[in-house]
């Protein structure tokens, strides 16, 4: 009784108020498969270390068949979704059809991407002194948890997949705080210490044994121009081997830092630089005062 | 047997440690149940994005009804013991009808916010040139989710509800790493890029179409007094059509912001800026030297 | 059968790319278990807030009882896992006992550990003028949630519980962005407000009385080294009733805040700073010209 009018009112609020759709319903991949989909994924890359079972070189035969088949219904069926919710009515059957081929094309990639996760955990334990071993970085690292749903969104996005990538990216997003747009191209033995803040944008390009820490930003220089920026190159290379400390923001889709440098924490960059540097802010001038008034600044 | 002892330490822990209360025992509103009513309320606003079911511009009314029914039902409740629990034993029936009461005021507002949350999701689309369309925005992006439930927890907050809307914020931050207070003022077509780190104070006001990056602070300056400073204004003023890149901080509650004016990212700013204006940081000078020591820096 | 080639694949990558294990099959502590043994441990710290329960100052003994066996029965198997997983296949049984003993250890424990985590408590309401009282600072503060489960887990790193503390400091990260390694030493009544992209490193100390704001990185110098500087300190040393305001970032294993400093939000510190004094950066010249081309930087 009392809801009526309140019910009403929200029924007339859909008519004046609508994200307007070219097809009239329609189906979208759904968040709790799309993380289910990473974390079997996840489960195939480091077998025993994310189900109740044991950690195992080579796993049984049994699991891995179990865990690939739930795996293959679930994508299939997200990605139906996702090329039906894109595509017109009709061609539904050629779209199932297509779906099906993208999501064995994709677990044809899963070793392939279980050997960069691999080197990624490699790379994570030996940069980090408070690293345990393998296995602590593997089951509670987040820097490897962005980068590992990374190498599976960007399989995705690179195969032809729309939509889904993005929604897992933004899924390690919640869970740690590092925002790794799919389609950056990162290359082998990546690490991310600490990771919280951490943006790596679209257009970004990022070499071999690359190390970044916490709140680093690689961005673009100015967006006020917004969806005109369109496709182009808004974020910077980062080449070989280069160390990028805490908090650093690089920015600019023509910024290079060349093979082999190190960028200080905090220091702010818009231009390229060589390679085999070593890049410091001159030190900000502190000013140190006696307390008397009880903190106030 | 073994445990009898480590129990009796803890029972004594509780006659010698306490937070105390006036009142000898109450509930408290249960998180679960606050984080279903963001939910459901999601749902009404974009109905179909977050349930297992169709999106479409105007959703079946069994729908509508049967969503508002149940956020009616748990609101209703969590208000009640939000009521209960600041309030005295003897005027808990009073107390139920009020709690009916807010509850309908809330659920008639839902038209409005659904309103500010659909700009919002614009500003959000024509903002970001990595954005595909709006449907992607809407259940993937972090800025967006964020806003929403600080759109609904400052509705709930105005019409006096009181615990529940600082709950909802902090489920926002949790979920996003973006806090703001519920009682901050923010006005039309707001956007937030990334957003991790961003923190909005509880006396900040901002107007219309106003973008944010990241690691942007709107806060205080100094908070040695603590409680003292309770109810005074000491978060800034950031008037219409204000962009504020990536890390930059602008504190302390007589700060203005003029209309139209851009800060750059990383500026760190305690005075008013007028109107139209682009502030960015004279050029921290860098210094660059050879990479000999193998990054030590 | 369109699997089997995939699955195939899988099985062999299995062979090629594998994390070496000295064991050749074993368990580690489960995630979500390690999660359940942090809620029932805050439960018993903070009783009634999290359960579908009263909150009061005295819970009945029956609730008591009730959780405290399971975080028993829960802690002494994760313990067990822990121990089993670094150990001989032989001692399986010595290491049993080792586990039960561990567990009533850390219970023994939890009555100091709710008396710091309710001071921390109270630092983070009197030092918070957004705060309404005690109780929400308990339910909501994510600040106060990631010192408890420090306190957590630094117990348990001390009584020789291994991987457990981290799994649970990693938690927490998550659903704070606040990063305390379990080794850092803190003091009573820390507080620390909003918090997303905190960082206390590994052998950080910490006085008390200490406030941190969002964004503080209590960190190491240089990282190149990585597992070679196992073991050193590396991170600072906070004397007590020290502030440091939000995104500042004191680096340096040799590095100490002296007691009652407060640093300024942004500042960046390699070197020791003496007690009693306010240390900011030289304000940074600030550029300011019309925003003639829409805001382009």
């Amino acid at each position: 009784m009392k809801l009526t009018n309140p019910i009403q009112n929200i029924r007339n609020s859909y008519k004046e108020v609508m994200i307007k759709k070219d097809h009239c319903s329609c189906r979208i991949p759904q968040a709790d498969k799309v993380e289910e989909i990473i974390e079997l994924t996840r489960e195939i890359i480091f077998p025993g270390y994310f189900s109740d079972s044991h950690i195992s070189e080579v796993p049984c035969l049994a699991h891995t068949k179990r865990v690939v088949r739930r795996l293959h219904k679930l994508l299939k069926t997200q990605i139906q979704y996702s090329l039906l919710y894109l595509a017109d009515r009709e061609k539904s059957k050629e779209l199932k059809k297509k779906s099906c081929t993208l999501c064995v094309d994709f677990i044809n990639k899963i070793p392939e991407i279980r050997k960069m996760a691999y080197y990624d955990a490699i790379a994570h334990y030996s940069g980090d002194p408070a690293a345990f071993n393998l296995d602590q970085v593997v089951i509670s690292y987040p820097g490897l948890y962005a980068i590992t749903v990374y190498r599976i969104a960007h399989c995705l996005d690179k195969i032809g997949v729309q939509v889904i990538p993005r929604m897992m990216s933004e899924y390690a997003h919640r869970v740690t705080g590092i925002d790794i747009n799919p389609r950056a191209e990162i290359g082998e033995c990546f690490f991310i210490d600490h990771g919280t803040g951490v943006v790596i944008g679209e257009t970004a390009v990022i070499g071999n044994n690359v190390k970044i820490y916490q709140g680093v930003t690689l961005g673009a220089m100015s967006l006020r121009k917004g969806q005109q920026l369109k496709g182009t190159k808004r974020h910077p290379t980062i080449e070989d081997d280069v160390t990028i400390y805490a908090n650093a923001s690089i920015l600019g889709g023509d910024t290079v830092i060349g093979a082999n440098s190190v960028i200080g924490s905090n220091v702010f960059i818009t231009k390229s630089v060589p390679k085999n540097m070593v890049v410091t802010t001159k030190e900000a001038e502190l000013v140190l005062r006696e307390n008397k008034k009880n903190g106030t600044i």
